[in-house]
């Protein structure tokens, strides 16, 4: 499936709460699915702001998938390396159950 | 579905390649579909695992499916806390095969 930037949330250096408020402003634009991506370090951080996100903020929410793969990156000194990555994709609950009546 | 203690590797402060081996060796011993486990900050690590097993080790290897989600724990000071958890469950590709042949 392709995910455009439009969709995507990265989760990065800042705290969880500002990722879980990206994410509510991407559906409350009236988007109805979401991609939480994020790389190394910040992974743990991704998963908690999907289970804060359902928790707290859209309880109707749905994982639809959950990928998880490697990225070649450059380090600053001109090594080569490989990052762990996750690409999870959301999507309100009422989307998720039209999806499946029009199989 | 349901996964006992003799088919799930969990992943902890141990350098990546201890639960790379960890998973052949049940691979080796017959086990055909295994998970492997994480909760916080181990989860990137999970993931390096995956990985370096599809790449170096087991190349017929299928992430079969990744569930993310989290757990209650009890900190040391008595307080609740929540981390998050990833399950990845891995199958040699045969294996997969033979279940989709199956349906």
């Amino acid at each position: 499936m392709f995910m455009h930037q439009g969709n995507m949330v990265r989760v990065g250096k800042k705290p969880v709460l500002s990722y879980v408020v990206a994410c509510v402003t991407l559906f409350n634009s009236g988007k109805s699915e979401i991609m939480v991506r994020a790389r190394g370090r910040s992974i743990p951080k991704a998963i908690e702001t999907v289970g804060m996100l359902r928790r707290s903020f859209l309880k109707e929410l749905v994982v639809k998938s959950v990928n998880i793969g490697s990225e070649d990156i450059k380090r600053y000194d001109g090594q080569g390396a490989s990052v762990s990555t996750i690409e999870i994709t959301l999507a309100k609950k009422e989307d998720a159950v039209q999806k499946v009546t029009q199989l």
